[in-house]
């Protein structure tokens, strides 16, 4: 390719909405468009990123026994309503009208499809299992498309489904996928993803992992111990706390707390600890906007995603009204008795001496006592594991929290589709049981910004040679000179007929004008041919990370270039 | 691959819902399962056939210098308002409106796409000509799909645009793309693919061409000269007429037809010719119901294309009410002062003596002389080319009509889109040009159907090599023997290793099944090793097409095999 040839546009200033490096590298780059919120058009540089991607998706799915497929992106939503997900999912699905007025929707996930495909096909045991897998179209109406490729509404998805008998045998497979998704981030040069474990959220199921490439531009938060290499999403952690130390309670009794509506003032106010205290949190299921109160340890924060996993429902901070019967900013667990389902935290259990709100404007109670002023209060995990913690697994004070993108995920998810949409197998006695079920995912997109992520300096990406758009960038400085041109054109043409990937450049502009496009192409490695290194008999030869930097001579170039591409390349094999 | 794990169905009976044959074998051969009207999932044979045709697709794009880019399949309103298609595209657009009210579409073809695309990079002249494209799904609400994948809602196209700053020089890269096509229809094995003149519909443009399979289940009408190789489609054809006869007028005459409605009727109790009638052709505009008369000769019909063409508006066949002052059945061109557009179709041109309607309840005039008859009459060519009528190139009676599938579509499209969407470029002197536009499409799906309908018998599709789901199908009769399987394990894999693509029948199954199962895969060549092979030392090497039937040694069958397969390979290159 030659690069004056190549549609889209290069420039040096960074866009003011960008607020992640590989988004303004992608803007900057000429690989991608803005089309409108969360919607982008790939230009040819992201276009042959996001192949050879999914090339090696292909191939690890294949490896696993995978047969590619594909599933529409519209699709009926009967289909979803047998699931049950046309209800429970809200607005990121989106929901519309064909002509003859039949309602559709657009696919952010085939749990459906892939059921429906196979329920005639999986009828006896012996078909089992199977793994059907597609990469395809999806779209997801977030309501905070943000960071580029990294959240976005429309993206292509490698998708795979996974059909047992037993749940050792998914057991087994899912363990094989696993293996099978360290595999696809290796070759695309991120060794460095972990997986951690997740919650299933949306998917349903129980046992599930995310994969997860630690940054700090990530949107999730990641729980791993230091010690026994414990590593799961803090959504899906479990907070563990050490027993309250066994102190004689004091008796209850009332304070007088002007203005003061956060734990931290009242703590603050009557010289204690947040953790000695008993706040509460609000919010309202958002079917019906009936309240929720939650109460737990004043230095705790609330895992929304275990809460609402408790109440089977989603739910929103509240908005406390004075005909709630809610003394907003005095709440406490002795004498509450507005209508509102009341949890506790486990944080509590069995604590004393804390204060908290006494439901009356302006009074706060001291000396709080769980046991011997709350009666029949249940205590449940709703805190936030911290950084600090203590590991749910070793037991020790080991925990710390980074930040994180998530590049994957995959799920057990058991037999809620299968059942849901009345798929069944004839057993080997001949009796009818539900297939179980995994799922497998990893956004296309995401994971080639991921990349860029990990790999990048000031300048631009640097792509790993198996994923980049381009194996070899060659430029000819002042290719206006006939030798120049002459030899660089050979070179080129030598390059791709032995399969080499060339980005040519031979246009008549400056050396650092060709350099910075060609850090913004991230293409590993560089071929520079100039007056200079003719005078010498040599080509310039560099790696785009700058660990490679030496001269080949004239004859040799090709051949050379050639032989360390291919080695390069068996590496991520 | 191993048929007994290769997900999807095999059955016998036609589907009653098939009516066409590459419908009733791809649901027969678990290539397809319907989800939807006009909405298919595919299973791996499928997949893979389209895969492969995608390839060639986009390898003779790449070799016309296409640059492969992705648009979404979800888009803002806005840009097709800006293009004039949001009012002007009927129903088969689809519109909703995302979580934020925000009016959205759905992707039906990308010509607005492409220009947002590149509107800041086309900005000087030096950049041009360029080509992008892309392999992407789309959705088209017909109001009816047919044919199992003929006709669909949801498809897979290559859709291709290049940008120019001349008309000269489209036209060259037209005609390029134009062989790209012509290779592209050879190597997937539909060489038998003719390109015709076509109508450039709701895309705009002048000059534009369908590439057409012709067959009896086309949904298209193909009008194609014997003598000088004149081809259209139908609704694209002029229709030439032999000058009328001169006869001398006889006068008009006002004669009693009682409930005859029919120009048919009517004719036969005068004891007239259909075509010396001058029959009317009623319809309404869509958009306000307002009506449209046409007159025409009786023996002719309406092209309904060329006639919304020179409304410019969509019409449907008029309801005509007591109201309108229309006097259905007896309509005619004297007389005729109901609310209505009147056109004439350039067949009355000149002509006299014709029955025609008197705007009199079971009355009729006879002795209709146009010239004399009828005042400030403009005449048009609205009427469809009939078969053994005139070629109106080289004006011969040599006019035969085919059906035909449509597999393809080029566009010259002119400025429509760069001009309403305001992409300008500056010209080598400065000024401010809009570039030109070329468009190029060809549904993947419907290409795979094509094929299938061109190619099988009975039993099955046959499939070209080049697109086959598989090269061989390997059939192991009696695999129970350890002889047997044992020597077609080993032959599975040696030609496996040698890059070929095998499918591997080893189930406990009777030889009839497996030919059945086979033929409904359409895997050119076949292998069979059975008992009474073994005993002879040979396999058995078939072509699914029967014009190869051969047997080889045990020992070279895969050497053979394998160096045939390469052979046929490179007669698709």
């Amino acid at each position: 390719m030659k690069l004056d040839k190549l549609v889209g546009e290069r420039f040096k200033e960074k866009p003011a909405d960008c607020v992640v490096d590989s988004h303004a590298f992608m803007v900057r780059g000429g690989y991608v468009k803005y089309v409108a919120n969360g919607i982008f058009s790939s230009f040819m540089p992201l276009k042959r990123i996001t192949k050879k991607i999914e090339n090696i998706m292909r191939e690890e799915m294949d490896a696993v026994d995978g047969q590619e497929v594909s599933f529409p992106v519209v699709m009926p939503a009967s289909m979803w309503q047998e699931s049950g997900r046309y209800k429970s999912i809200g607005k990121e699905l989106v929901r519309f009208t064909d002509r003859n007025d039949s309602p559709l929707v657009l696919g952010m996930t085939h749990e459906e499809a892939a059921v429906q495909l196979v329920r005639e096909y999986g009828q006896t045991y012996a078909k089992y299992p199977f793994m059907i897998y597609q990469i395809q179209t999806k779209f997801r109406d977030e309501a905070r498309p943000r960071a580029g490729l990294i959240r976005v509404r429309e993206f292509t998805m490698k998708d795979a489904y996974s059909f047992h008998t037993t749940q050792e045998d998914l057991e087994q497979y899912y363990a094989r996928c696993h293996k099978a998704y360290e595999r696809i981030y290796a070759r695309v040069g991120l060794p460095e993803v972990i997986s951690v474990a997740s919650d299933s959220g949306m998917m349903g199921g129980s046992v599930s992992h995310e994969f997860m490439l630690l940054t700090a531009i990530g949107e999730d938060s990641i729980a791993i111990c230091r010690e026994c290499g414990y590593k799961a999403n803090v959504e899906a952690a479990e907070c563990v706390l050490d027993a309250p130390k066994n102190k004689k309670s004091a008796s209850l009794k009332k304070v007088h707390t002007p203005d003061m509506h956060t734990i931290e003032e009242v703590c603050a106010f009557l010289k204690s600890e947040a953790s000695a205290s008993c706040k509460a949190v609000v919010y309202q299921r958002n079917a019906d906007d009936s309240y929720v109160v939650l109460f737990i340890r004043g230095d705790l924060e609330v895992n929304e995603t275990k809460l609402t996993k408790h109440l089977g429902c989603d739910i929103h901070p509240a908005v406390i009204t004075e005909e709630s019967g809610i003394c907003a900013g005095f709440i406490g667990p002795v004498g509450f008795n507005a209508k509102a389902t009341v949890l506790f935290d486990r944080s509590l259990m069995g604590a004393n001496n804390l204060i908290c709100g006494a439901n009356e404007n302006d009074y706060h109670y001291t000396g709080l006592d769980m046991a011997r002023d709350v009666n029949n209060a249940e205590y449940h995990d709703f805190a936030k594991i911290t950084d600090g913690g203590i590991c749910p697994v070793c037991g020790k004070h080991s925990i710390s929290v980074s930040r994180g993108i998530e590049v994957g995920n995959i799920f057990q998810l058991g037999t809620k589709y299968t059942k849901s949409m009345n798929m069944t197998y004839l057993d080997k006695d001949g009796n009818s049981q539900y297939p179980i079920m995994g799922c497998y995912g990893i956004g296309v997109g995401r994971l080639a910004a991921a990349i860029a992520e990990a790999h990048h300096d000031g300048y631009g990406p640097i792509w790993p040679l198996s994923v980049a758009p381009w194996q070899v960038h060659l430029c000819a400085v002042r290719a206006d000179d006939p030798d120049i041109k002459a030899y660089a054109d050979k070179l080129y043409d030598t390059l791709q007929s032995s399969g080499i990937e060339v980005i040519y450049d031979d246009r008549n502009v400056s050396a650092g004008v060709m350099f910075s496009d060609a850090d913004l192409l991230g293409v590993p490695y560089r071929v520079i041919v100039s007056p200079r290194n003719m005078k010498g008999g040599v080509v310039e030869f560099t790696s785009r990370d700058k660990s490679v930097s030496k001269q080949i001579s004239l004859d040799a170039a090709a051949d050379e270039v050639t032989a360390l591409i291919r080695a390069e390349l068996q590496k991520f094999m």
